[in-house]
């Protein structure tokens, strides 16, 4: 499940709850475009935000409306405490593999890092991913640490940040890759350099935009991942004008800007004190999708 | 109550819940050095690890054991949702002030900010002090950030990071209190710079040592308050090994190690995935202690 197009949608929601409705929404447009795997409470999901039970009840919804499509929850929080207990929660709930980051407040160092890994493991038996984001857990992994967390026996993958260019792209995936073992595959993000990561070695894409727009983003992940790097950059740069508000705004603003003005989650959709975008970005955002065109099935 | 020596105690736990004695015990060092006031649950409280019922109990405890001293909660959470339930408790429980920083995952917007302070004050009829902490936080805020939020009704002070040179903070609290009320305080942190911070402006020191050595750390603010710069830096030059420990470790492992090591609390005494010092380290901050000789008088 490891490869391939992994879609991470939004988790709707305002200061009273999560909107269930909405997100089964969100959740029956990637079952039914068949994308290859669906990650909930990524950061798309704002897992951080959630409580326990707020956060089961996601993992719930996901395995009920995924039509067989496998699962991965992000199990991540500050404390190993909680992090133990999500790990059941998911598990016991079904999920098909869980994603797990370094999520910090004070600094950690890789020692910790690699306990936290190792505790973690120790208590599952589904496939782990390892969730390497420093922008939003302000914790590098080495490749040393890299190595050594990826030789524990149940992890599968690891989600590294996007990197911009082919050549920087193509030397990241090698030099990772030769301190980890053969099976453990290496999916890209940040959305932007998506088709730069696929084509330079990543197996999969764990994006955001495919939990909105499934199709076109399954469309680039066929191209890129079957040699026509042609076709897959040129459908990426039809769509540059969105991943410049997502260099520009944060992906989680703007795509559930876009959700809320396509009408398929309410707004307010974000956890104060998040917000999405409102203004002259707001409207911005409104033309690009009126000239992009790009369809919107109602499920 | 912004003024002075702000001393922060650990909150000595395990994963299975925090150790109330050993709180108990820390508080009670406070009360008897006669500390200007109390910041229980800032970071070397490990707020951010615990939930919402232990910090209350740590909130009661304190308030409990201050013996008048006047007690600021930190109130700071990722979610607006979980800021107002926090602060609700704290007002409650009979906190004197609380301490709320923009805590972030996705990084946040100067006005997300600025709503996040202006829906809790409403909130609150305790005074609030601005907790400015950017290597925890990755939030920066700028001066006119700043001065709005400072002109908040019950906004009393500001807690800054630490600057390390003379020069370079009379600078700081200059362009900063050209942006705020006067009759907000500005209180350094990081205690390495605490005297060059006091006697470029600062009105108090927010204090990671004041926690675990209450005396030592009075008496330099006294010196560095009342004009004897030449005293209170000849005794923070005495800690320097300390404070190089804290550089090279963080301030909360090392605080940690100490209190562990001289018997004040078990070990361990943080939540994992933190770690207090082992191996060399702890050999090395040992040593210090030795040749230190800090006075721990037992309450």
């Amino acid at each position: 499940m490891f490869t391939g197009l992994s879609a991470f949608p939004l988790t709707p929601m305002n200061e009273t709850g999560i909107d269930e409705m909405a997100l089964v929404q969100l959740l029956k447009r990637l079952a039914s475009a068949r994308v290859d795997s669906i990650g909930v409470l990524g950061s798309t999901g704002s897992y951080v935000y959630l409580n326990r039970e707020e956060r089961l009840r996601v993992t719930q919804l996901a395995i009920e409306y995924a039509e067989g499509i496998p699962i991965m929850i992000g199990i991540s929080a500050l404390r190993t405490r909680d992090v133990l207990q999500l790990a059941e929660d998911a598990q016991k709930a079904g999920a098909n593999a869980v994603l797990l980051a370094p999520v910090s407040y004070q600094q950690l160092t890789d020692d910790e890092v690699f306990s936290l890994y190792e505790t973690v493991t120790k208590s599952l038996s589904i496939p782990l991913c390892v969730y390497d984001n420093p922008s939003t857990t302000q914790f590098r992994f080495s490749d040393h640490l890299h190595g050594h967390i990826a030789r524990l026996p149940i992890v599968h993958s690891i989600k590294i940040p996007g990197v911009p260019d082919f050549d920087s792209a193509k030397q990241r995936v090698e030099q990772l890759r030769a301190h980890i073992p053969k099976d453990v595959s290496i999916g890209t993000s940040g959305d932007p350099y998506a088709v730069v990561g696929l084509t330079a070695g990543c197996e999969a894409w764990y994006s955001v935009l495919g939990g909105l727009y499934p199709d076109i983003c399954i469309s680039i992940t066929r191209a890129a991942l079957g040699g026509n790097s042609v076709n897959a950059e040129r459908q990426s740069a039809f769509l540059a004008p969105l991943w410049q508000m997502f260099q520009k705004y944060g992906s989680l603003r703007v795509v559930a800007t876009i959700a809320e003005i396509q009408g398929l989650i309410n707004n307010p959709s974000l956890p104060l004190p998040l917000k999405s975008l409102d203004g002259v970005a707001r409207q911005e955002l409104g033309n690009i999708l009126a000239d992009l065109q790009l369809e919107i099935p109602l499920c």
